[in-house]
């Protein structure tokens, strides 16, 4: 890394066709479970799609999030999704021909994270798709306590708990439920969820050169969004208990969990937080959760959703009932994500 | 990252815990597979070992690699790992209570890499296993042609072509192969994988605090070993496209390939290289071997053999006949690689 913080030591042609090139990479070692829509080279869906009378998911964001969003298309979760430039929203007309080819007679759901250029281009699709008489439903995830308070939760930026709303959604329209159910129990869903993260050290955007944010060397920030956005806070590090402690207090505190509750965990590394870290993680929260009584029915613990070689880590809790539980422990299988 | 190179950002409590509370996360969030053998901390295995009248298949090795070795116990793949210190190999009691606990009156396939203290160690369980009448035969992993010539390919170290040795072993034992076939398998089918990887920037080992070697600014190391190993040459970086000609030019060569061939590649990212690099050295590996007419049968693309948060990626190839294809499409499920 050199004094600006950037390092450029990477599996790089051209930073103008890194998305382009990683993704012909993906098609290319994928092609029996993923298919590119022809004409939109960032549109791609499942192999099979349109799977017929099952309601179909769609999503799509920024590249540079692996596996979120691309990663989840597949069995059991969702049926296409769309890419733009790294941490740039895609097309309205890239999710116009992700709509198209999975709309399998039943509708489709978008599900995203809540960003500005996301919604306002998955909207144009939707509109675009209602023309042509596809009918669309959203659902925006804003699972990050720390982008908004409580009171304005409809401005929470979407992060890692985005992985429940794939898994929730897609098991629910495996059942053959219609649009509507699968929207509401997708939103009942992530109404349970939430996440908070933060931030060791940042990435470099290829096309940029530039790190997504700067910080001293002993500092880590408090609530980072997965595209460098400003937390809450900047503080020395302080130990894996301690760090843990501070994440999960505001999560487990807004959803009002208390001794019996069982929840899902996903302890997610952004990047390039080794793995061997991640469990140290887990351990601090399983151990904090048991000792308040909290269940945890079903951890995961790797990269869910990152942000290219950022170094942090985010927590994301899921609170759980019966319905949810069924769903969540459904099959599911992309070349990404094996449950 | 200091002056030095040291990042010491890391989710830690004390670093001289380092192991045990990353184990301690692991076995908490998959206690429904893994077991901890009582009485050894070290010492991992299946919740259902021992499987009895199939042969088993034991591994080992320094900690912080993750998925390997630790990451591969579970169905199909291997019965039972002991871990080590951070890059230092595990102990040869550790070894034997992974033995004692996964026989299942079959014998044990002890399938690690090739290195010193690893081999002085496992020989030692081995001969104290023989003892208690458990039969144990050998297959050391050696497929870095960077670290030593064809001549002396018996002092090569194991890297991550150790990931092809374990679905082999672990798919033929399923068969019900017997220990002398399960052996021979498995060391033909070594004895057609080849690695080489490169290094851009080191990790830092938690209880040195120092990185595992220096680099400057613009240079990659060729060759580099999973433990900062020096490889064979320093250079500029270049694209995608140069570095994976470089990697794939003396495995492609040692294996003799040549039209209608056809290989399994593993693309293995050692730590902090994001998946996206990782696909778009995929798409070079790809084409590289297309224009050869090398036919890809069945591509991993991922963190497989990591070294902490180093960054840099290694290539695999497997020179592929039916009898390997079938133990390679074989299902294999442990909490971390599902296949």
């Amino acid at each position: 890394m050199n004094e600006a913080g950037v390092c450029m030591k990477k599996i790089l042609n051209d930073a103008h066709q890194f998305v382009d090139e990683s993704l012909d990479g993906i098609l290319l070692a994928h092609s029996d479970v993923l298919h590119r829509v022809e004409g939109d080279p960032r549109a791609i869906v499942r192999q099979d799609a349109p799977v017929q009378g099952k309601v179909a998911i769609a999503t799509g964001g920024g590249y540079g999030h692996l596996p979120t969003f691309l990663g989840y298309v597949g069995q059991g979760l969702v049926d296409g999704a769309c890419v733009g430039n790294v941490f740039s929203s895609p097309s309205a007309d890239a999710m116009l021909a992700v709509t198209r080819a999975i709309d399998g007679g039943s509708g489709v759901l978008y599900l995203y994270g809540n960003y500005f250029g996301d919604s306002m281009n998955f909207d144009l699709a939707a509109e675009m798709a209602a023309d042509e008489g596809i009918q669309v439903e959203t659902v925006r995830v804003a699972d990050d306590v720390a982008s908004a308070s409580l009171a304005e939760r409809q401005k929470r930026r979407g992060v890692a708990g985005i992985f429940y709303g794939y898994k929730i959604a897609g098991a629910c329209a495996d059942t053959g439920a219609s649009l509507a159910e699968v929207k509401e129990t997708t939103e009942l869903a992530l109404n349970n969820v939430r996440t908070m993260g933060m931030g060791f050290s940042p990435c470099t955007i290829p096309a940029s050169g530039k790190p997504t944010f700067d910080i001293a060397e002993d500092e880590i920030e408090i609530g980072i969004g997965i595209h460098g956005e400003p937390g809450i806070a900047r503080q020395k590090t302080g130990t894996a208990k301690e760090l843990v402690a501070q994440l999960l207090t505001p999560l487990v505190e807004e959803l009002e969990l208390s001794a019996e509750d069982e929840v899902s965990v996903l302890v997610n590394g952004m990047g390039s937080t080794p793995l061997e870290e991640l469990y140290i993680a887990y351990r601090e929260v399983h151990q904090w959760l048991f000792d308040k009584k909290i269940h945890v029915d079903r951890p995961f613990v790797g990269a869910y959703a990152t942000s290219l070689e950022m170094a942090g880590f985010s927590l994301s809790i899921f609170k759980l009932n019966d319905s949810f539980k069924k769903y969540l422990h459904a099959p599911a299988r992309t070349p990404f994500v094996k449950l």
